[in-house]
């Protein structure tokens, strides 16, 4: 094949090394007052964003990042062609009526919460690939609108298990764009659906590992790279117990990733809250990775990095006729660009 | 910018002409009674595909098509990279659970009945950009389990109202390749979200025909093609009065298509029937595009047509909470290869 930008099975390569221009996220007091305080720049005090409904508030967030994202990037005279996005809500809905608002073409993605790291990856295939010069990848969660669409009426006040995660109310996205500065998306692997058998749907960071270490394991045998060539790898919301599993995982298969695995949901919440294991929905990995994250690899802090959001494939339908969870988890890899190149 | 391949503002060109090598599809009694009788080729006689419940039947005939393409794909020594689909249940469970099937890395797309020719654009960037050598795209919808998640129970026993439109049982799968013959994807244009105000969940003809106007007003903008120049312009599922709104909306704009434009909706079902105003679903464009329409462009009795999958963005909460029904479409254009290409 001319032009192949293929390595190994299942790894793609980005020669012209997309740049991810700008990032923005937005979080509600659950989050901002965590751990990563100092880096949520966008701090929403009231989770309804003056709006009649959850469902309403969370697209609100949506077309507020989407366009914090567009106003912040560098290079003013590019028009945006692509949005690229989904959500956890039926039919995507936080994403089609955002992208009503935005008036920019749309490009539908799902993967649950694996979302955010495939719109990066579809987008750096557009830019890359020629079909445009600018994108924007972004989504969102918000807790209420989760929380009562796949679990239990908020009314209800259900005791949490243990193993359970809490939905961030939040949102991010990042522009990325053929031009300008900031870090290079450099290579993407695109996950496989994984079953491990895994049946309670409190549990999702033990459903989800299986994928993410799969993925990774597939992208090092395809780039013979190895842990120790990044700095970061960071999962999307496996959480306290899903990051255990994935580690456990990859050292049967002798990879170790214990001193530079890193996880959303760990790092969005202080440990021993009502969070139990950590932080999950879209809306986790792409509030940190936009916020935080993006801001570690612009001070260049983080050189090279891989970034695996983690969904779970189950709707309620799905788990009340029996079904297991199965997971997905989309690899991109991201290194700051070097003097030279920005 | 480098390796451009954009035209115009919204249109993608696909200079190394990925072809449609093979295609499959399936339908049930309903669909396979109809004019198109004869063109469908994988007919099933039990709606349940021997499963217990309507969900777990959708996918399966979704496994089946992709299994179908894949095998009947002329180059068969070439993996298939990336499923590349969607479907109208939440959380696109028929997809992913197929893509555990089928273990090929699932990009998860989302763009309501618009989904085959999202799915077809996607792949074709994939193939083009050089990320992938061979992609399949499919999916599927099922009136059982569309109904009963969209609307009303199945034993409620619902009288439809006259500009309703029945939800295609059946699936289609597409393989495109960047070696072997078929059909050629050369243009796209990935569609906006329009909103025209409607509120009928019942009306989906009225709530799409909208945007499909936009995307095709859009391409023929971009390549300054006009309607004489195809044999063909299909839209998705407009159905009889959606297909009018179209022709109407696009006269306005001094744009005729009276004479080329078919619908899969309408052609799909006999006239005067229980169906209404026709066939709807993501299952109406990918059936009928993989079966009747691929034999056409293959006999060359279709030479060149776009064709231009239609959704409706809603959800049940989205109509409950009192919103509009946006619609978007994506548009692919399609050349038969010419005797030398192939």
């Amino acid at each position: 094949m001319q032009n192949d930008k293929r390595l190994g099975k299942r790894t793609i390569i980005f020669p012209s090394k997309p740049k991810i221009i700008s990032a923005c996220s937005l979080v509600v007091p659950e989050e901002y007052n965590g751990p990563l305080q100092k880096y949520f720049v966008n701090k929403v005090q009231d989770d309804t964003m003056n709006q009649k409904t959850y469902e309403k508030a969370e697209r609100k967030m949506l077309t507020k990042v989407i366009d914090g994202a567009i106003s912040a990037r560098q290079v003013k005279d590019t028009d945006v062609q692509m949005l690229i996005g989904g959500d956890l809500l039926n039919q995507i809905i936080s994403t089609s009526f955002s992208a009503r608002e935005t008036q920019i073409p749309l490009l539908g993605v799902y993967s649950a919460c694996s979302t955010m790291s495939e719109s990066l990856a579809v987008g750096a295939m557009a830019v890359d690939g020629g079909y445009a010069s600018t994108v924007a990848c972004g989504t969102v969660s918000h807790f209420s609108s989760a929380e009562r669409q796949y679990r239990t009426p908020l009314e209800q006040g259900s005791q949490r298990p243990a193993v359970s995660q809490w939905t961030v109310t939040g949102a991010g996205c990042s522009v990325i764009s053929s031009a300008g500065s900031g870090p290079a998306i450099t290579r993407a692997t695109f996950g496989k659906v994984i079953d491990f058998g895994v049946t309670d749907v409190n549990n999702m960071g033990a459903a989800m590992a299986p994928a993410c270490a799969d993925t990774l394991q597939a992208f090092f045998q395809d780039t013979n790279a190895s842990p120790k060539d990044y700095d970061m790898i960071l999962s999307g919301d496996l959480g306290y117990l899903g990051s255990e599993l994935l580690c456990d995982l990859l050292l049967d298969r002798n990879i170790d990733i214990t001193k530079n695995h890193r996880d959303c949901g760990v790092l969005i919440y202080p440990k021993d809250t009502d969070k139990f294991q950590g932080g999950s929905g879209a809306g986790c990995s792409a509030s940190v990775f936009n916020s935080y994250i993006y801001k570690k690899l612009m001070q260049k802090r983080i050189k090279k990095m891989l970034f695996l959001a983690t969904g779970a494939l189950l709707s309620t339908t799905s788990s009340m006729q029996g079904e297991t969870i199965p997971g997905i988890s989309h690899l991109v890899e991201i290194e700051c660009g070097k003097k030279e190149e920005v």
